[in-house]
């Protein structure tokens, strides 16, 4: 199968890895440990916001009436006959020509049409028997209404939404204390290469160490999962068959680096010519990780990258990603994919799309994208500084500066856009 | 105090957070802990990379003078002197004539100065005797030079740089096991005001339930610090003092919500006339949040936002988060302002300038910011689908659709870009 394989899309390959999962069971977390994870269920507004009518402010609560003409110059005195704090459920009833002293967020008493902030009264630190109102107000004037916000029984987190702060604050309000959340995906990470030593082991002639375990790792993170890191898989066929096979009952997906190529010690091209490993593609139009391979074992998806560090990095990016999400039901699968200015030449041409990182910026509102020099497919000194992938089509001669291209954007812990 | 109040700027008043602090002490941590912290020092490239010449494909390590003429109908034959695997050292040289089996990432053997890919050889899989190359090479061609992605020493990582998944393998290729990362900051989180209760008891009339803390505490975590959840400060003066001054110890930054304005209740308002709490803003020119509030007690900042959900994550975005980048040491420790096109009219004037939760969209590489219609102070259904701050600008009439704006774009775990 080496030299003859069949090339397939981007978008192909992408949509042969979908099929074949679907979202992880749910479980069911403290709202104190939901940040960062995946609703599993839609969470509908428990009661009215706000669940009673109240004060959006520091004032009087009066009757709208009671204040016509009212002005700087032709104040209209009223009889103070409480004060309300936030919190309280007021014992009184504003009758005519009265008013209460009401605070930010407290009910608003009975009688009371509209509240007059402490700015439009006189002496508004003062509490005395009267209050003078600067301000003639409308019904309705300063009131936040029960269920203005949103009203009891509508959706307001859908199923697939990530937790964050907003979500939190949601979650809370609603007093969801327990929250269903789809279980993180386990996420193995397989290297593989003679030439490759660990990050704590002294450099010798001819290894390198290997970064794309714990670059894969990060990038499993950024997408909401659980990496377990497995360590490298055997160059010899019949003992890496047996490493999978313990590992695969571990995770829910299997990432793997390297191998997939034409060369001779390439375990994973080796693999995959086995009959119990069944290839979903091998080749892929794409650079770089054109040999980028998928197969499944074991009804779990095992995703092949190609083994240099950029290679990896993109893979990672355009399958493992979306497979992470759909396992996490998350609302979108797929990277949102976008349009930008190329701010400069990229001119090598190339017989497939070449998914080239490079950085955004925004001016005067339009959204520019800066191919990175370094992009060669064993860089990784730009690695991080990148912020999105760009599309430059195959064939003809690259793309010129000012063209437009698409871009994928890719919002991690380090790459803040722009 | 509270009806005379100094009014500031925003970049005023984040200028005089920042002036209160700096970075937090280093310390070092495994690499595989350093995963969304922030180098205390920089990394330099500790050797060349590669670290050797080495062959970037599959192919044959062959003399580029050999192989002059060589093309599909006219293939030069070359005596194969043997097979070189990634991670070895070769123990043979290329003479004239020769070529050697070779994979990627394998060392160039001494002699050879080009490597052609299998794909243009006779028979590429067989492994004979002899290879057919069918293509003339230049010399230097199909080699990754050492140091030729970087040379020892160069600064590879800034102090400052969050690590995600690039700066790992950055981290990794160069054996970092130890990194030296900054201390996350401990961010002590409190409520204000007697109408809440927390989100796992009873909801009760007159009481809402405190989403602020958890909002907060997610926010915090987007920044790179551990919150620790207080609970709520007693409304009365003294209780409140000594809450704060056993509180103060344990963290390095305090956030408040509530309590800042001129309500009767208002316990921040009150603490800030004490003496042992010097205080640096009372009023900032913002909508929401005007009476957001900052003071220094034992040489930490509190930073006091206002109460309103709406208000206390503007004030936790624009206030809180740029003293956690300055104490983290991160290289921005503001967010980078840009502009984008108003997608829909915003008429509503305001005396101050106003932050206007927002989402923003790509069409034709230009960025559009589409105002949240529910952006009431109190508001928090729209929280979390929020991933700018539109500023409009005070006085006159708002912004109409078309107009330019500036906005703050938010990147958190939720909140992707378009």
């Amino acid at each position: 199968m080496r030299f003859h394989r069949q090339t397939i899309s981007v978008e192909e390959a992408v949509g042969k890895l979908l099929q074949q999962i679907g979202p992880l069971e749910p479980e069911e977390v403290p709202l104190a440990e939901a940040y960062g994870r995946v609703l599993a269920r839609s969470v509908a507004a428990a009661y009215d916001l706000p669940p009673f009518d109240r004060s959006p402010l520091d004032g009087y609560a009066v009757r709208a009436e009671d204040t016509i003409g009212a002005a700087p110059q032709t104040p209209v005195t009223l009889q103070v006959v409480g004060t309300i704090a936030a919190g309280e459920v007021p014992n009184l009833v504003v009758g005519k020509g009265q008013a209460c002293r009401i605070m930010t967020g407290a009910m608003i008493p009975e009688g009371a049409n509209a509240v007059v902030m402490f700015e439009q009264t006189e002496h508004p630190g003062h509490m005395g028997r009267t209050v003078r109102v600067k301000r003639a107000m409308k019904p309705g004037e300063n009131l936040s209404r029960r269920g203005e916000e949103v009203r009891q029984g509508t959706c307001v987190l859908k199923e697939g939404t990530t937790v964050g702060a907003g979500a939190l604050a949601l979650l809370a309000t609603f007093g969801t204390a327990v929250v269903p959340v789809r279980r993180r995906p386990r996420v193995g990470i397989i290297s593989t290469g003679s030439e490759l030593i660990e990050p704590d082991q002294p450099l010798v002639p001819g290894k390198i160490r290997n970064s794309n375990s714990l670059m894969i790792a990060g990038m499993v993170r950024d997408a909401g999962g659980q990496p377990v890191l497995f360590g490298r898989m055997a160059d010899e066929l019949e003992e890496a068959k047996r490493q999978l096979s313990q590992w695969i009952g571990q995770v829910d997906l299997l990432v793997t680096t390297g191998g997939v190529s034409v060369g001779d010690f390439d375990v994973i091209a080796a693999l995959v010519d086995e009959p119990e490993f069944h290839l979903l593609f091998q080749r892929v139009a794409m650079r770089p990780g054109s040999p980028t391979t998928a197969f499944v074992y074991r009804d779990k998806l095992v995703c092949a990258l190609s083994g240099n560090p950029s290679a990896s990095y993109v893979g990672c990016e355009l399958f493992v990603k979306p497979v992470m999400a759909k396992l996490l039901g998350k609302e979108a699968v797929t990277p949102t994919v976008t349009d930008a200015v190329l701010a400069e030449d990229y001119l090598k041409p190339c017989p497939y799309p070449r998914y080239l990182r490079g950085r955004l910026q925004v001016r005067d509102a339009v959204l520019y994208a800066y191919p990175d020099k370094n992009d060669k497919a064993g860089m990784l000194v730009t690695l991080h500084a990148s912020n999105c992938l760009i599309v430059i089509p195959p064939g003809g001669r690259g793309k010129q500066a000012g063209e437009r291209v698409r871009i994928y954007p890719l919002a991690t812990s380090e790459q803040m856009l722009f």
